[in-house]
């Protein structure tokens, strides 16, 4: 058995407003990046993806952008630091300023939780690929509930997408994918630097996936992740594994109780990012009774996946769709996952493979994964 | 006609569980503060209410904390400069670090769009008082949809709380607030450092408010408002008027649409803080076919109230409740507020005047405001 090879799904959106950025630096014409605050003029992405960045510092003696790699920045007689890069990677980045060793968030920047604490990030565009943007479609609705668990009788909160209509039609129920952000995130990750609310809305404004609910939690804690750092193996699972129960015993009552869901493995799905793919496949290989769909976006590979080849007829029977996405560039360093998929192949195995051409272990790789991966879930 | 003087609302709340912090920190054990972020040990609280700062800064020479004033902090031989400051008041409050002149966000804390730019926001517990506390209790959500104006074809986002058992209840229907944000903030203040959810959970938990909506969107744009400077009145004048037509023609008949509200004027209403004061209650006295509540917390003082008084009987029978309020601190360095309320009785107007005893202008003003405030509304 083969795994599906999975083609960039074609979406006709049609009369669509949106992101006249785009265009703008399309042609060439610098303004402000998506992620800049309002009334500030920085950062910027000119012709060709520059970045322009500024701060003002006048009694520093060296600042570095620090975005994928040191770049030094120059003064001017005003004590203003400015650096406009050569033509930036498309997709979402994290980024600092190093102001005499010290790394600080762009104050004129949307910030954002990642590698562990409050960090700035940039929008770059990238050219022909509009699956992320907020357009002129049917909006769904980001909502953050707050819980308790019975367990700890602990407040915990939860992100969760509705679908378009969702109030509106109030006899319908859903399907639900439990989506995980990676290790130094938390549940505010696939909203706030995923997009996973446009990228729903507009593969269902395109008619290629059902409506479904996205459930969001926070799956683990950031203890000391610096730099982006990888954390050792026993921690790796720990993570996995104190989330588990959680999940299971807790969060997954609590949804099907709060929302119009359709409670049953065939209408549930798990992924996740990084380490939540870790998460997301040891949970979902651990409960096939819970979950139909699995999928690993630059996932870890948890201990469970070596025993998925040994009962390929089993695991066709039971696991629905299992997805595995890397990025061709991070592929390079950490060819696991084409090894794993090429495993399962060779096992007959069924699962489906995607590479995201020209992306790392970033978030426009983890966008493009979803993307290929909801159209995938809960079709009949 | 006098003003109605407010007494503190009582809550029964029992069978709570919330904020150990509190109460370790009442005993004088210190710990992270609640807006320290996850897998990180500073900024702590500790006895007395004295906060500790952290941050490693080994290439500066010198470095304050800016909170409520500037600090000095001071230097060990690992470069990691720190603070114990004395009592902190109670509330939230914004602060940053200045290093060598820059300032920075503190990059293990929360930010938060505030004075125009990311900035580092602490939470220090306030003695006796968990009326915006997450308790256990039923929660509404806190939900963030994306729109598109007609007008502008801009898609825009707005921020909306809906009661517990909102979606469970469909056949009910509802009054809605709107609410708006200060001058260098947007949508997400009243939601994250307001925490207008958790306040709206427990008077509804207490039985002492009606299950409302609440609409919280982009009441302005920051620009260059730096430090918490006071812009001109021409710049508040247009600050308010550029929402006006946003709100009344386009987010109030999106928000009917979209929400199962009761749209008409005895169940609207409009309050705002700082300037967003001034937008309430310029919208509101412009738009009384639209409003029957209107709220000022700390606001600026548009031209329209000096038209008052002039027609006491008239405002008194259109408008159901018109609230003042004011902290007991920046009172003193602004009478304005407590003025109006003289005239106004003077008048014979209507109305409800709260002072917040020991406070500024600041978000622990506005949260009992709001405290005050959503019992008064849609009562018959």
């Amino acid at each position: 058995m083969k795994s599906t090879c999975v083609r960039r799904v074609a979406i006709g959106l049609s009369g669509l407003v949106w992101a006249a950025a785009v265009l703008a630096q399309e042609a060439g014409v610098a303004g402000p990046a998506w992620t800049t605050l309002r009334g500030h003029r920085y950062p910027q992405i000119g012709a060709d993806l520059r970045g322009t960045f500024r701060i003002s510092a006048p009694g520093a003696g060296q600042v570095f952008l620090s975005l994928s790699g040191r770049r030094e920045m120059s003064k001017d007689a005003e004590g203003v630091w400015t650096i406009t890069t050569g033509p930036l990677p498309p997709g979402f980045h994290y980024y600092s300023f190093m102001v005499d060793g010290v790394s600080l968030a762009d104050p004129a920047s949307e910030s954002y939780f990642g590698m562990g604490r409050m960090v700035s990030g940039i929008e770059v565009p990238s050219r022909g690929e509009d699956f992320y943007e907020a357009k002129e479609v049917a909006h769904g609705e980001v909502r953050e509930r707050s819980w308790v668990t019975r367990s700890a009788r602990e407040v915990r909160k939860v992100v969760v997408y509705t679908p378009p209509d969702y109030d509106r039609d109030s006899g319908s129920r859903y399907p639900v994918l439990y989506l995980q952000h990676g290790y130094g995130e938390d549940r505010r990750a696939w909203w706030r630097q995923g997009r996973v609310n446009f990228i729903l809305d507009n593969l269902l404004a395109a008619g290629v996936a059902k409506p479904m609910i996205v459930v969001m939690e926070d799956g683990g804690i950031a203890t000391g992740l610096g730099g982006g750092g990888r954390p050792p193996v026993g921690d790796r699972l720990a993570f996995a594994e104190a989330f588990e129960k959680v999940m299971i015993d807790e969060l997954i009552p609590m949804i099907d109780g709060a929302y119009r869901t359709i409670a049953d493995r065939e209408h549930r799905a798990i992924a996740g990012t990084s380490l939540g793919g870790w998460q997301a496949i040891q949970i979902g290989l651990r409960h096939l009774e819970a979950f139909g769909f699995i999928g690993g976006f630059s996932p870890g590979l948890p201990p469970e996946v070596s025993r998925i080849a040994g009962d390929a007829a089993g695991f066709n029977e039971k696991v629905r769709v299992f997805f595995l996405g890397t990025g061709t560039v991070e592929r390079e360093a950490n060819p696991n996952i084409r090894d794993l998929h090429e495993a399962l192949d060779k096992a007959g195995v069924r699962h489906v493979y995607y590479e995201s051409p020209g992306t790392a272990h970033e978030w426009l790789t983890w966008r493009r994964d979803l993307r290929q991966f909801a159209p995938l879930l809960f079709q009949e």
